[in-house]
């Protein structure tokens, strides 16, 4: 479970059958300061409502992700958990 | 599991269902010196009681973090696991 | 889930017996800017037709990914999602 | 599965039940030429008896770390897998 | 699955049995140009015969590795999973 901050979208005609109509977010982790981002961004799906902007929780639990997606045998892994109260 | 010293709290209104009545602490990495932290902040379920400056023994493991929300298809993974004695 | 590009090809002749047949990608991970590249290079397993050059969305999902080469015991682990639309 | 150096051990008095009675080793990860030490230091689970200052063998694996604490449902996950002969 | 280069092999005798016979080789990450190495290296379980000096594919997968050590509930994690074709 990280913090991090949504940098853009991302869209995809050609996928897993198990992500149609799945928004995708791109987020960067975020510092302890609230404000800087760092290393490689994340690709997580997201049912929250979460845009740009918005600092988010988000987590790499395939569990999780697959039952968002309703899929068992889906390869997706990262999701929005939760939009931080800023 | 990864020594950490609780250098935060985080507050999501609009989360995961199975996350009501979680609380969340913000934990960054401890250094084998146990003083310097580094890295990015991760955000952890706590039970155990630990409070901002505590050192802590947290881990990524799904199952257990699970078993802490009694959900068993929430998408959660970082848990506290114990405070290191100073 | 992370955005990548596709940075080449490998082939192994000796290799495990669920990866007979399988077409091998090396990905890098593509920064926000989604142009610099960075890290380790990643090899993925393909079936939705990514060539060299192309921005993926990959996955490091096992369960997924021997869903792809129809084994449940086969130990691969990364796979291509999804082709980003550019 | 990594090569590393214990450098120290860890108590904590309040912990997971799981993990009364644990021995906990702190250990950072060895470079290739066996001698420097590298990252942020690993809190594992030893059953083998190592001590401070023996390259090790650790794992992230969750199944056999549970396995060493006897609960299923532990949120343990690394512990030392052997003590490499020098 | 990463792409990486043998670089030494190891021998623990004191060891958790389910690594009984199991050949241990250490290899480091390959960078995209197939020659310069990085990072920490990892402990893997060679049984399709790779050497030092040897470009290998490796995975982290546990089931996989599980399966090749034959123990439902060992701890190991990272195998070879093809010898590349240089």
């Amino acid at each position: 479970m990280y913090f991090g901050r949504v940098v853009g979208t991302a869209t995809a005609t050609v996928k897993h059958p198990s992500m149609q109509g799945c928004k995708l977010l791109l987020v960067m982790a975020l510092q302890a300061d609230r404000k800087s981002i760092e290393g490689d961004p994340v690709l997580v799906i997201d049912t929250l409502g979460a845009g740009i902007g918005d600092m988010v929780m988000i987590t790499s639990d395939g569990i999780g992700a697959r039952e968002l997606v309703r899929d068992e045998r889906s390869p997706v892994r990262w999701s929005v958990l939760g939009i931080i109260d800023q």
